[in-house]
C-alpha cells in the first residue's frame, strides 16, 4: 500500500509499504478513506519530536472502513464506517478508567508516533473497541475527520478546561485551526464575548465569520490593553492559549481576570516565565492538557444534530497521491490561507 | 398611588394606596415602570397561597427607577434604573452566603406575598443592595421584566438543575411561559435534541419557533412512547417538568434515561407517586427548586450580548389602569394565546 | 465443584456443578477463596427477583485467584489474586465509558442473577479486565470481600450521591450492613454530625462504635422531631435511605433541609408517596443509584492506607460446606446480631 | 488604646492610638481579646508590601467582643463574641456574590494593610455583617484565632484548590504554620498518603504527629526522587506549595502526576520558571488563591464537632504589652520552634 513515511528531519516520502495486519486480538485494521495533517506533523518533520523514529508512517487523524477485526473486538465488524481517534485508549488501565486516555498505560498518542499512522491506505488500530467510533451511514466522511483530533482538542483543552460558561467573556489567543476549533465549540456555552487574537488579519476575518464577537490583531504589541478594555476593565474569565509561544502565553497571563482560567492548549518547546509575583493573589487556574478524546461521542452527537459544522475548518482537498502538495499547502498557511486540508484515499 | 390589591379568593381591585416609604436603612423605594403577571398570581387569586393576606398588593416582577434609598444602601442611588428580583436576598444570612437566596432568613419570595409587591406605581424593596440589579441606560425596559422571575426560573430550576449539556437529549414537559423560558435558556448548552411536550398545538408551534427540535402533543396519551422513540430508545438525559401536575410528573418518570435527571420546576398542590420500584435502580436524580435568582447577573450579560431574546416571551401589553384586562388575558391563555403580558405604569 | 444453586422460591441447595470454562476471549475463570451473602440474595430466595432463573448459582461478591484467562485478557494472569466486582463492566459501551457501569450494555449486575455467581468453588467472570481488581500480596482476603459490593454501595449510592462534605450534618436511616458501610465511608468527608436511625438498639450500638455522633431509635414514631432537633432545627444536609421501606423513605422526606439531598440506596418493591406539596419549594435533590463500583480502586487504596477498616462489618465465618447455616444466620440478623458473614472455600 | 504601629521598614512600636469609631452604618467596632501574627506581617515589616503605609496598625487575625455596631448592622449586637475574618467582604459586589471575597470591590485583605488592624485593643470592622462570624458562648477564644486566616488559607488554597480526595496521594511542600494548617484540613478528605516536605526536622516531626504519613527532608536535594518513589512512581495527585520560594515551586512541578494539581498557597516576590516543555502534555492544573474565607462557617462547625483541633498550631502565648517578644519569637521560628503565637489583650 501507499503510505507517507518519515525519513528523518525534513524528509518524507510517499512509499510502498506492506499492508498492516492484526497483531493482537484487540486490534482492527482500517481502510483509510480520508485523513488530514496536524501541526504536530510539521513538528515531527522538523525533527522536534524524538519519539518518532525514521521509517514511521505519519498521521493520527482519519476516517475509514473496518477491513478486519481481532477475535476480541466486539463493537465493530468488517465494513463498519469508523472515526479513528488520535488517542489510543485501552479502556482498562487506571488512567483510561478515569477518563485520562491521553495517559493510557498502553496507548495515548501513539498513532503516527510510536506506531504507524493514518496517512496511508490502511492502518492498524490497537484496542479498537475503545479507540474507534462508529459513524452513521450515508453521511459524507469529510466532516468527521475533524473529530479525530482538532475538535476534541479545542473543546477539551480549551473550552472545558477554560470552564467557558454562559455570559462569560473569553479570549482565544491564536486563530489557527486549533484556535478556530476552540471558537466553534466555545459557542456550545453561549459566552457573552469571544475575543479572538492573532497577527494574521485573514485568520481574524475567518474568526469573525465563525462567531468571534471581537477580534484583536496583536501585531502592534498593544493587545493587553485592547482586551482588558473590551472586557470592561476586568480581564477575561478564560484566556485560551492556542498558539504555543512564550509571547502568547504571556499575553494570557496579562489578561486573565481574578477568579479566571488560563487554558493552555499549545505544546511548548521550552519553559516560560510564570508571573506569580502578580498571579499568586489572583485566584487563577492554569491548565494544560493533551486531548483525551473522551468527548468524541458527545461531539459526534452535536455534529449529527447540526449544532457543530466541522466543514467550516476545511479549506483544501487532495488525493493521497498528492500528499506532498497537501503538506506544502498546510505548512505555508499564511500564503495558502489553509486551515485544515483533507486528503482522500484515491481508490475509495 | 394606584396598586392592585388582593381582597380574598377571587377578588382583586386596582385601588389607591399610600406610597411606600423606607422602613430600614437597607431599603429602597422603586418607581415601577413595567411589571407583569405570574402564574403564581393566579394561584393567589384562587386562594391557594395561604401566606398572602387580604389587603396585599400583588406582583413580584418588575423594572423601575430608584426613587429613594436608605442610609445603608451603597450600590444604588436615586434615578438608577433597576431590575427587581422576585427573590429578596439579605446577602448576609447563611443561606444567602451559599447562594440559596430562595431560603434567605430575612427574605426569599416575600414580594406580593408577605409584603406589598410590584403591581403598583411604587414598591418598597428590602435589602436593596442584594435584591436589585442595575440596568444599562438607553435600553428598553420591557425585555428586562422577563429577568425578574421567569427566565432565572427556567434556567436555574430547569436547565441548571437538569444539567443540560452539549449533545444531550432533553424533554421539556409544558410549553407555557416557564417551559418556554426553559427552552430559550437550554439553548445556552447546545443540547442535541430538545423535545417539547404540551397539549396545546399553538404553544407547541411557538416552541418549535423558539428552538424545539421536536414537539409532542401528549393529548393522545402516547407521549411516553413517542419520546422514547425520539431519543433512540434510550430515554432523555433531562426530563424537565414545567407544568406542575401529577400527570406530567409521571410522564417525566417514564422517559428519563439511566443516569438522567428529572428537574421539577412546577409547584405541586399535593403529593405524587414516585415509582421507586422502577427508578431505584435507574441512577436517577430528581430535583426541586424555588428560583434563587443567583444567575440574574449572568442572564443580564447574555441579554446584553444578544444571546438571549426575552421579548420572544411577551405577547400582550397593557397600562396599569387596565390591569384587570391583563389578568383576564393571562388567565385565559388558551384563547388569548398569551404568554407573558407586560403592564406599563401609565405615568412613566 | 460445589455451588449454591437456586431452585425456585424458598429453595436452595449446595450441589455439584461442572466447573465453569472460558466462553469468550475476554473471560476469566476465578477460583473463589472467600464469598459472602447480600440482602439481595434473600430477596432472590423469596422469589422477588424475576430475572433469576431456577438452577442459577447465587452470589455476586467474592475474592479469589485467577485460574485461567482468555486470549484477550491483558491485565491478569493465572495465579493473580483478585477482587470480584458485583458489577460486570465491559469497559467499551457508552455507559461504561461514562462511568455508569451498572447499566453496562453487556454487563451490569449479572453475577448470581443472569449468569452463575460466586457462591461456588469457581466462577466465570466476563469482561475480566474491567470487572476484576488486583489485590496486593500477603494480605488477608477477608476484608476485601467487603469491597465487592457493600462498601462501594454505601460510598457511591449514599456518601457520594448524598454529597457528604466537611462540617455537614447527615442522617443515615437504617443501620444494617449497607447503612454501616455508608457510616464508615461517610467519615472520609469529616461531617460534623452523623445521626444514625434504626429500630434495633443493638445495631445502633454498633453504629455508635463505628462513628455515629448521634443515634435515634425510631420505634416510638418520633424520629422526625428528634432528628430535626439534633440538627439545630434546620434539618439534615443529607438524608441517606439505607433501609428500603416506604416508612424510612418518608422519614427522609421529613428531615431534609432546604438545599439538601435525599440519597436513596435501598431497592423498593413498590412506588412511594413523594411530598412535592412540601418539597417542590425546598431546593432538594433526590438520588437513586445501583452501585457502579467505579470507586473500587480508590476504596482499595483507602483500605491499604488504613483509612477504612472493612473487617468491622464482618461478624460471622463459615465454610462453603456450611453455607446453609451462613444463610440462616444472615437471614435472622436480629437474633444472630449478624452483619456480614464470610464464607471460605474449604479447600483454599 | 494600645496598638502595634508600623513605622516603615524594620520599625514597629506599641503605641497609644485613639480608639476607633464607627464610620459607616455597616461598620462595627470590636474589642480584640486575642490576636496573632502572620508571616505576612513579617513581610510588611521588611517593607515588602507597598500597600501598607507608615502609621498603620498591623494585624488581620483575631477574636473579640462587639463594642458597637452601626445602624445597618443586623446580624450582631454589642456584647456578641465574634471571629474576625482576615478578608473583609461587602457581600454585595459581584465578586462577593460569587464567593470571591478576596477580590471584594470594597474589601478584600484590607485589615492591617489599607486600614488599621487587629493587633490593638480595638478594631473597626467594615461590612461587619459579612466579615464577622458569631462564636458560641463558653468556649475558649484561643482556638478560633486560628480560623481568621491560617486554617481557611490552608483549606481553601491548599486542600480545596488541590482537590484532595479520599484515597489520593498528596504532598505538602513546607511544614510551617500554613503547611500544617493544610495538613490538618487535608485529613477531612481521607487521602491515602500525605507526604510532608521541609528542611527542618523539628517541623517534620510535628507534621508526623499531626497526621503526615510520610516526611521528607529536602535538604539533600533528592526530594523529587524520594517523593516519586513514595507515590509508587506515579507522582502525586496534589502538590501543595506552602513555602513560597522558587525552589519549592520547582519541586512541585517535578512531582505532580498526570492529571494532578499544583496548588500554590505562598505569595511569591518574583516570577518563576514554568516547565511547559514537560507539563504541557501532563493534563495538569495549577492554582493560585488568596484566601476568600468562604469556608469559615463550615470550619467553625468542624471545630465545634471536634473534627478539627486548631490548638495544635499554637505554641506560644503573650500579652499585648509583650507583642515585641511575640514578634521576635515568631520571626525566629527555627530556634524558638514557634508555629502560631497567640497574643491576649491584657485587660480582657
Amino acid at each position: 500500500m501507499k503510505a507517507l513515511v518519515y525519513l528523518g528531519p525534513g524528509k518524507r516520502v510517499l512509499a510502498d509499504r506492506p499492508k498492516p495486519v492484526l497483531e493482537l486480538p484487540t486490534d482492527a485494521v482500517v481502510k483509510v478513506t480520508k485523513t488530514t495533517i496536524c501541526g504536530t506533523d510539521l513538528h515531527i518533520l522538523k525533527g522536534e519530536v524524538p519519539s518518532v523514529a525514521t521509517g514511521r508512517v505519519l498521521g493520527h487523524e482519519g476516517v475509514g472502513t473496518i477491513e478486519e477485526v481481532g477475535a476480541a473486538v466486539s463493537q465493530f465488524k468488517r465494513g463498519d464506517r469508523v472515526l479513528i481517534s488520535c488517542i489510543t485508549s485501552c479502556g482498562r488501565c487506571e488512567n483510561c478508567r478515569r477518563g485520562l486516555y491521553s495517559h493510557c498505560a498502553q496507548g495515548g498518542w501513539i498513532l503516527g508516533n510510536r506506531i504507524d499512522g493514518t496517512q496511508a491506505e490502511f492502518v492498524r488500530i490497537p484496542w479498537a473497541d475503545t479507540s474507534l467510533y462508529r459513524l452513521p451511514e450515508a453521511v459524507d466522511d469529510e466532516q468527521y475527520v475533524m473529530l479525530s483530533d482538532i475538535l476534541p482538542t479545542g473543546y477539551e483543552c480549551g473550552v472545558l478546561s477554560g470552564k467557558v460558561s454562559p455570559g462569560s467573556t473569553i479570549a482565544i489567543v491564536g486563530a489557527g485551526p486549533i484556535g478556530l476549533a476552540t471558537l466553534l465549540t466555545a459557542q456550545f456555552y453561549a459566552p457573552a464575548e469571544i475575543i479572538v487574537v492573532d497577527v494574521d488579519d485573514n485568520r481574524l476575518d475567518t474568526a469573525k465569520r465563525l462567531g468571534a464577537t471581537q477580534i484583536v490583531n496583536s501585531t502592534d504589541g498593544r493587545a493587553t490593553d485592547a482586551i482588558v478594555e473590551l472586557s470592561g476593565g476586568r480581564g477575561v474569565d478564560a484566556a485560551i492559549e492556542a498558539a504555543g509561544s512564550a509571547e502568547t502565553f504571556d499575553l494570557c497571563q496579562s489578561i486573565v481576570a481574578p477568579g479566571g482560567v488560563i487554558a493552555n492548549i499549545g505544546r511548548h518547546g521550552k519553559s516560560v516565565q510564570l508571573h506569580l509575583e502578580k498571579l499568586s493573589s489572583q485566584n487563577m487556574t492554569l491548565t494544560t492538557r493533551l486531548v483525551d478524546t473522551v468527548t468524541t461521542p458527545m461531539l459526534l452527537r452535536t455534529v449529527l444534530a447540526g449544532r457543530l459544522q466541522p466543514l467550516w475548518l476545511v479549506t483544501h482537498h487532495f488525493k493521497l497521491a498528492d500528499i506532498a502538495s497537501a503538506y506544502d499547502t498546510f505548512a505555508h498557511a499564511a500564503e495558502s490561507r489553509a486551515l485544515k486540508v483533507v486528503i482522500a484515499n484515491g481508490r475509495s
